[in-house]
């Protein structure tokens, strides 16, 4: 089917949503962990984390200010720290259910039975149950007027990963780490590596390489 | 192990490549067509696609300046329009070797063998191959001086999909359409459906749904 601008407007606003959320292909799948300065956590599952850059480590997450988000955003305003966990199979059902509009006094943690853990008195908690636990420092935040959404860009200030999962050359293994990936707004998804391939050069022909 | 930034500074610069850009969690692949006013077209594999939000239909690209991915950057800007191309099994590696640094005057389409489409005097080329084809016109532009990339934001404006991959409540199975997942630089993956997640209400449990 071929759809245009008018085609996806008449679309109803559910719809719409599943079909245009399908669109940019796999996304990640993480739970970003924050406190405010009474040390309220909130734990939020988020699909929009993305890289930005490897030097300086930078990620970027766009939230939405009148969502069930807004919890996360105003935390990460109030402490300029937050946390990103790789959501796994193992967490997953528990970790969509942090997407419930729960009170700003409620904890996902104690809601959903996630552990709540500390690491070298980083000020905002991690997800014990989580193979791959970023601390992360808030650095900008660029106001997208276009749809009124936030970018958040954070820099990653601490990292704690199990060993097994790093390559001799820097490669994380983040599939034998049991990380998941979204599709849409609420399906998730194991994966399978098909190949490691090796950096192209013109002239050559695509090759794999060894993790 | 447990790294903090003094740790991640210390990297060897390959090795933070691979090691940062493992950290988001899974990515999109997605082969980005443009072309100069001149026609000259170009095809550049892109793992930063990510989505803005579904009204207005918007999705947003990390683009280095000074890296292979100019010639994109250089044509969007020039001509204002631009495609998004699922990545399949099929093509991946033809995919992959469009990130090798061919001159300006090179077409990635001819050199890498996958076939330019037009459709519906849409201004900028598809790939035939794939299953999941956006058309996209630009609509703003961030630069982000925290590491000099720039966000290109595009709506989409036309949309060319497999019937068979578009559900009744509007989700697109994209691992149907056969679209992989990216992880770290050069890992390319399949997908395996897990489950399909209701949406999530306080003092519910998680329950599955169907697509």
């Amino acid at each position: 089917m071929i759809l245009d601008s008018d085609d996806i407007e008449r679309q109803e606003s559910r719809y719409r949503g599943l079909f245009i959320n399908s669109l940019s292909g796999f996304k990640s799948a993480n739970l970003i962990g924050s406190c405010d300065k009474q040390n309220n956590t909130n734990l939020a599952i988020f699909s929009s984390v993305f890289h930005i850059g490897a030097h300086p480590p930078l990620l970027g997450l766009i939230v939405r200010p009148h969502s069930v988000s807004r919890h996360t955003l105003e935390n990460i305003q109030e402490t300029g720290y937050y946390t990103i966990n790789h959501v796994n199979k193992s967490i997953y059902q528990q970790a969509h259910q942090t997407s419930a509009r729960y009170d700003k006094t409620t904890s996902e943690f104690e809601a959903t039975e996630l552990t709540q853990q500390y690491l070298q008195q980083f000020p905002a908690p991690f997800v014990e149950q989580s193979r791959i636990q970023l601390g992360m420092k808030f650095r900008e935040q660029h106001h997208l007027s276009i749809n009124a959404t936030e970018l958040i860009i954070g820099e990653i200030v601490l990292i704690n990963i199990k060993d097994d999962v790093v390559s001799e050359n820097g490669y994380v293994d983040i599939e034998k780490a049991g990380s998941l990936s979204v599709s849409s707004l609420n399906s998730y998804h194991l994966t399978e590596l098909l190949s490691h391939m090796r950096y192209a050069r013109p002239g050559g022909k695509a090759e794999t390489d060894q993790p």
